[in-house]
């Protein structure tokens, strides 16, 4: 079973395509929260860590996926890493998929160290072992094929997926990725490369392991790309705080409602701080994420097609 | 004095544009050098964490700057990424410029927390606090302007530095970096913006903070975009292991023969698996490091605008 066919098993039986992303700032953190903690780096990462694991126990029951955003982490050093790496490891360990967005990107055998890193073994002492054990990592296509091609074989020898950058969702996208060559803008060319990486390693089940990352921010786009690319597991983020609603993100899902999973950050980790949680919830900010993935959940069902997954997929 | 004066003024002090780049490969290490360490996660990082110590011992009286990748050090997890941290200001110690070779990029305020990560300062307790402390980051500019600037921003704030990948050094770099829009490759429209970027904060000064990564493997576009980039600092990869020649770097020289610095990663730190250094060196895999950039020096002096630095620059 593919990366992708675990993954839209695990989307089926919970019945929402929810993925809540782990992004911890610690200016957003609930109040009161970084005082339990010392005042130092180590101190702070610990912080995260206990955040990022107090998320997790309220949405393990509700969603099948979740994603680290390693900036968050990276920004607290090694301390830091320690605390994504142990974000992943628990996420794992509760029986969550567990996305690094990290968007690694690098030439040849670079690329390779970081595929081995975070989805595969690497040597220590006679034998190899796992490092990060992350179910999938973002990449960023700009290096062409032989920059993709190391994470899709290590991918493909681990079980593990890989979401490469087609078409972000933040304002300046368009920069770079919507000039036009050759009569498409340019990701569409890496659509078109993406669908060469996902049927090289292809198995003949309905999803890949080669996944893209679209944004919310453009539906057209995302209707355009989701006929283009069939069967390749879509990344959207957008959704949320970035303006994106549930009708904008409605084109990514395909006639089965999957093929796609919604990523909400903010939205969800910093509901407390938000109308109407704010007002409800005060300082039970877990209650606060709880609402807002219940609420996601909903709102998706409502008004895309994800709302098939409920008649016919829960368990 | 911007990041990029201070390091032309570095080279100029040590008379030679040479970059060593610390990429260490457990597999690649001088024969012996693991059996010291535990045969463990934690040894294996300590062995490159040791490596990367007795390179910059070697290095260090010689050249002006060092870049780490990142990768190697990430595949040995937050172990692995204490070992870069400690080699980035072991360095930095050492009186070295420190780049970090991460190719980081995300949106916005994400970019942002890469930033004050790896150049800036984050919030711990009531004050900000450096995390990494490195002299200049390698960036990704697949997701535009936005993802960009923060960065930019951030150096300037801190005197740091930011190279943005341009035109890469691999076979496959072509892929999407060469596609032609309205008459220009796409690395060109990179170009255009980066000299924005670079204008937005310029001080006047002849080099600037935000420079360019442009790969050796392609002359005539190194050439191209010396002329269409004066005053960017070019960071050139692809000199000796991946095929490049002083020749094909010479272009990335300005008048000076200043405003590039030439990477060589393997054909240093791995010289001692190498001819002519295996045979003379057998053992002593620091000396086969030391004629490797001696020879490195010699033939940039000899056959780019570099050896002007002998000439004017030498204290």
């Amino acid at each position: 079973m593919t990366f992708g066919e675990r993954l839209f098993a695990a989307v089926r039986r919970v019945g929402n395509p929810v993925l809540v992303g782990i992004d911890p700032r610690p200016e957003e953190l609930p109040p009161g929260f970084l005082d339990r903690f010392p005042g130092t780096t180590e101190g702070t990462a610990e912080a995260l860590r206990q955040f990022g694991s107090d998320v997790l126990d309220v949405v393990s029951p509700m969603v099948s996926v979740v994603k680290f955003q390693s900036a968050f982490y990276e920004a607290y050093g090694p301390a830091g890493v320690a605390a994504l790496h142990a974000g992943v490891q628990q996420a794992r360990e509760k029986g969550l998929i567990a996305i690094v967005d990290a968007k690694r990107n690098d030439i040849g055998s670079t690329a390779e160290a970081y595929a081995r890193a975070y989805l595969g073994k690497v040597p220590v002492g006679e034998s190899y072992e796992p490092a990060w054990s992350a179910d999938a990592l973002t990449v960023n296509p700009y290096l062409g094929s032989d920059g993709i091609i190391p994470f899709v074989r290590v991918a493909a020898r681990e079980n593990r997926g890989v979401f490469v950058l087609v078409r972000t969702s933040n304002a300046s996208a368009g920069d770079f990725q919507d000039l036009v060559a050759d009569g498409l803008p340019i990701y569409r060319h890496v659509a078109a490369r993406l669908r060469e990486w996902a049927q090289s390693c292809s198995t003949g089940d309905p999803y890949s392991l080669v996944g893209a990352v679209v944004g919310a921010t453009y539906p057209g786009q995302l209707a355009e790309l989701r006929g283009e690319l069939p069967g390749i597991p879509f990344l959207v983020p957008g959704y949320g705080s970035q303006g994106g609603t549930a009708r904008d993100v409605a084109p990514a899902f395909d006639e089965h409602g999957l093929g796609a999973i919604i990523n909400n950050s903010r939205g969800i980790t910093g509901a407390h701080a938000r109308s109407p949680y704010r007002e409800r919830f005060d300082k039970n900010w877990q209650g606060a994420v709880e609402q807002a993935v219940r609420d996601m959940i909903d709102d998706l069902a409502a008004n895309t097609p994800a709302g098939r997954l409920l008649s016919t997929g829960k368990p």
